[in-house]
């Protein structure tokens, strides 16, 4: 099956889906983004999704491509015609195409929407659960505005790279401060020696995770304790546990920070939980 | 004459001018850019802009899309085949297209690479000159790597549509120490009520700007004395002039700040006559 993209109204083959070389967001990063999980071939929090979406674009007036409900059929369809049973649909909505001026373009000017999906295979996100992954901290240097979900990403490209050089699989920044704020695709946990789950409050410095907001409910309902608050590397170096979450990767148990064993190195019995128990308290349609 | 972009290798008209939807200029802003004058249909300073070219893919490590000599072809042949006599042009380097991964994509990935043109209008920038144009200031809320001219320019374009929506036709930037460090697409310069020129230093807050490299050597040239120190918006308030420069712009003097007239409300002396000596100073190809 080949791959099909959404773009601005047409159902397109991968290879030739294309937008405008003076497309706001390929000029400026002027557009949004979500990035949704599939399972079984349904949306995952998409109503959340969709909340932020519309939160992103409210915040910097962009208008909204389509009504919410065009839009969720819009994300099935393309769902459907790449065959996706387990994976992600992406997103992107951008200020639309016009002359190259910093100013926004005139009243009227359509926005654009891209939607791609495509297949994760499922055993070796699972495989990589089990064995846990390594996560490195970096200076934060990205604008305040973290929780508006742009485009532009740079920051998070060159952090994600680093982390990938000194063989982890995120980097967490850490403010001026000295606390973590969050990965560079992912929101960041720790489980303290007591068994209280830790995670920052998204009051500054992160995006509102979705993953993140559905985690914290299950742990919740699962009796656990959660803490919004902020913690340093050093905390996390001593923590019990500590482990990412985004849509993509759900929970992921860190094992590892800047070279340091995270409690005894091997995925925690909390982050295994909520990884196993997330699909219960998440949203499908 | 219908325009015309040069995009990865061909000459397309600019309505079918794209770029994939996963070129990672359009989902994570991994791309830089460069605005040269046109002046009597030839580049002005494209050796310094090439040289910052370099600079700019080098700090992000992104490969060069082709040699120098060739990409100055593809400019001027941009410029040529769409009649600009004066103008600029743009262009845009890219790492490429890849499946959405925030890490580099696979070495040998080509880098992307669209250049285009358009004119401008000289007799209207001169009105706007004799006039003169109104500043804003704003918080500075950029990343730190504002060295690198990358394309995630969205705290930019923000500024930029406060200040037009503010009557004023740029913004600066004012750092958390209460300095100016540039505008959203400009430099900022004073004189001060004993006539020196004084623009913020290079060595962080700003883009080094080829205009500004530029202009320095102009007013040493003639005799003035330049002073690369931050200043603040109250010390701009009480200058005797004002003004901003950019390639697109060259020197266009600024005759209120935040609503307060600088020096006698009209055009500044010092501006005016490095705006007019400007071109003898810059190199064109």
């Amino acid at each position: 099956m080949s791959r099909i993209a959404y773009v601005n109204g047409r159902y397109l083959p991968h290879r030739s889906a294309s937008v405008h070389v003076e497309d706001r967001g390929y000029q400026f990063s002027d557009g949004v983004y979500e990035v949704c999980e599939v399972r079984g071939g349904r949306l995952v929090d998409a109503r959340r999704h969709l909340d932020r979406l519309d939160r992103s674009l409210s915040e910097l007036r962009i208008a909204a491509p389509m009504g919410r409900a065009a839009l969720t059929q819009v994300l099935k369809e393309v769902v459907a015609r790449n065959g996706v049973k387990d994976g992600i649909v992406y997103l992107q909505v951008t200020r639309g195409v016009a002359r190259r001026d910093h100013a926004f373009p005139a009243p009227g000017t359509a926005p654009s929407l891209v939607v791609t999906a495509r297949r994760a295979d499922p055993a070796a996100q699972e495989r990589l659960a089990e064995a846990g992954v390594r996560v490195i901290c970096v200076p934060e240097n990205r604008w305040p505005r973290v929780d508006i979900k742009t485009v532009g990403l740079l920051p998070n490209v060159l952090a994600k790279q680093q982390a990938k050089e000194a063989g982890a699989r995120e980097a967490w920044f850490v403010d001026a401060a000295g606390y973590v704020t969050e990965g560079s695709s992912t929101n960041a946990w720790i489980v303290t020696t007591d068994g209280r789950i830790v995670t920052r409050p998204a009051e500054s410095g992160i995006l509102k995770g979705i993953t993140r907001a559905v985690v914290m409910e299950a742990a919740r309902a699962l009796g656990l304790v959660v803490e919004e608050r902020a913690f340093t590397p050093q905390e996390a170096y001593g923590a019990r546990e500590a482990f990412i979450t985004a849509a993509s990767t759900v929970v992921m148990p860190v094992v590892e920070i800047d070279g340091r064993a995270v409690g005894n190195a091997h995925p925690g019995a909390v982050a295994l939980e909520l990884r196993q128990r997330f699909h219960a308290f998440a949203e499908v349609t």
